[in-house]
């Protein structure tokens, strides 16, 4: 398993980033405190890997300006962004990430729906690079979960920028702050309707995955309680789900050096994974011309 | 000096790129007779160096799609090549020679009177860099020659990929085929007038340039010649002045194995100089987090 931090997507969204050290190493201590075992998976932030930056400019060479401008999710990033243009990066972020995902031959990829156009353009670049140059890579499937949409609490995309997610970082207070001002509808009785409901199915959604249970089952459960009572289940199934995993992060986080060394074995076990592909992709591409083997 | 062997540009424009390796070793053959010494100079093919091609990224967080659309030289790329769409490689590509430049802190750019728009871009980048993250980079300056600008045989912008080049590696005799059917204009006379008659201008230039002497002094000698004296002087001229260059060529040319290892050693060097900028890049953007200082 590997573990990208995308540390340069920042950079596409916003101006300036700040504490992104602060951001990184709080995003390892979320995964380690989800479960991924450090030894077992590798976690890198894709900025510290050269060779795998390098591919995006193969990839680049295959695909067109319109593929990009068709990407559904840049078109709205690029509409949430409200900016009237977009930079280079953002433009042609789907390129780079299918070179998180081919660098290391990657051949399941755990997605959110909104990520599925981004994988498809993946697949349709290793196809494209197989076909034009040396069959290199396999197309990578998606892995999507039982949820694979869960809105924010303002039922929108859940995005940490929006500032309408759940974090694993926040406490029992203000994570039963955001779900009270969650949006839900005029409707007073409580149903699982996700096409006619979508945020209160969102909410129904999230109780049933941290308690086990079925949206329907919990609906019918609330019923005439109304919005508030479905925020109270919602409030109280997040909370007691996460407290042991707000635990583990709590004494993940406290170990700033632990948390650096993870990210540095990461770095360098991706780095000789990356170098391994770059070789085999300058040896399909006929780029390799130098006297030594290794360059 | 720094020269760089462009290899990616090739997948700007062309679909399939073969014989890469001979064109690689040609043109550093080229640079050799022309008198570049590799025991001063670094010669090295971009998609050798990774740290290089790494800058890409935060250089095109920098610029905007319209900045890109509006690239004067890609937009006429984009018309020769005659296809509706380009790749993103070829949208992407004035960022891309940003970094071929920044990389190495380049101070002089020498390039033709087409690419002057590529380097205000590069140093637009350089001066966003500075102010946004760190001061870290120059803003090199342009070297314009005694000739800025040269004509292909053809009267179009001069391109390999065109065939309206006359080569290092042609011979005197296809030198002679070459300008033979070069174009020219309808009035006998031959005169130096480079607004009205840009290419009988550009064979005047050519031509003083490989004689040292004035394109005004020459026009006047030719004058009642016209174009078939035009052409035979330039003809003439150019052989003349190319013949020692064409045979150290060869001698060059024949040594496959020293072009390689010269490469080698220049891919190297400019690794290393990759290596050095991009650790800078990294700790300008705080995008160092691990705990060994090498990541």
């Amino acid at each position: 398993m590997l573990v990208v931090i995308a540390d340069y997507q920042v950079l596409t969204d916003r101006e300036t980033a700040t504490h992104l050290d602060e951001h990184v190493l709080g995003l390892i201590a979320d995964h380690l405190a989800a479960g991924i075992d450090p030894d077992e998976a590798t976690i890198f932030t894709h900025s510290a890997i050269a060779a795998l930056n390098q591919l995006l400019l193969p990839l680049l060479s295959l695909v067109t300006v319109p593929e990009l401008q068709r990407n559904p999710t840049v078109k709205d990033e690029i509409t949430h962004s409200g900016r009237s243009s977009v930079s280079g990066l953002m433009f042609t972020y789907p390129a780079h990430q299918a070179a998180d995902i081919l660098f290391c031959k990657a051949n399941l990829v755990p997605v959110g729906q909104d990520q599925l156009p981004h994988l498809e353009l993946t697949r349709t670049l290793a196809r494209r690079f197989n076909e034009r140059h040396a069959p290199l890579f396999a197309e990578p499937d998606a892995l999507l979960s039982a949820a694979p949409l869960l809105l924010g609490t303002d039922g929108t995309k859940m995005s940490k920028s929006r500032g309408n997610a759940i974090a694993l970082r926040a406490d029992a207070d203000e994570t039963a702050r955001l779900i009270r001002g969650a949006k839900t509808d005029s409707q007073r009785h409580i149903t699982y309707e996700p096409d006619s409901r979508p945020e209160v199915a969102s909410l129904l959604r999230l109780a049933a995955l941290c308690t086990g249970t079925d949206p329907h089952t919990l609906a019918a459960d609330i019923g005439p309680g109304g919005a508030a009572e479905l925020k109270r289940v919602v409030t109280e199934a997040v909370n007691e789900h996460l407290a042991p995993l707000r635990a583990a992060r709590q004494n993940y986080a406290a170990d700033q050096a632990g948390l650096r060394r993870i990210l540095t074995e990461g770095n360098h076990r991706a780095t000789e994974i990356a170098e391994t592909t770059l070789q085999q992709v300058r040896a399909a591409m006929g780029t390799t011309y130098s006297a030594s083997p290794s360059r």
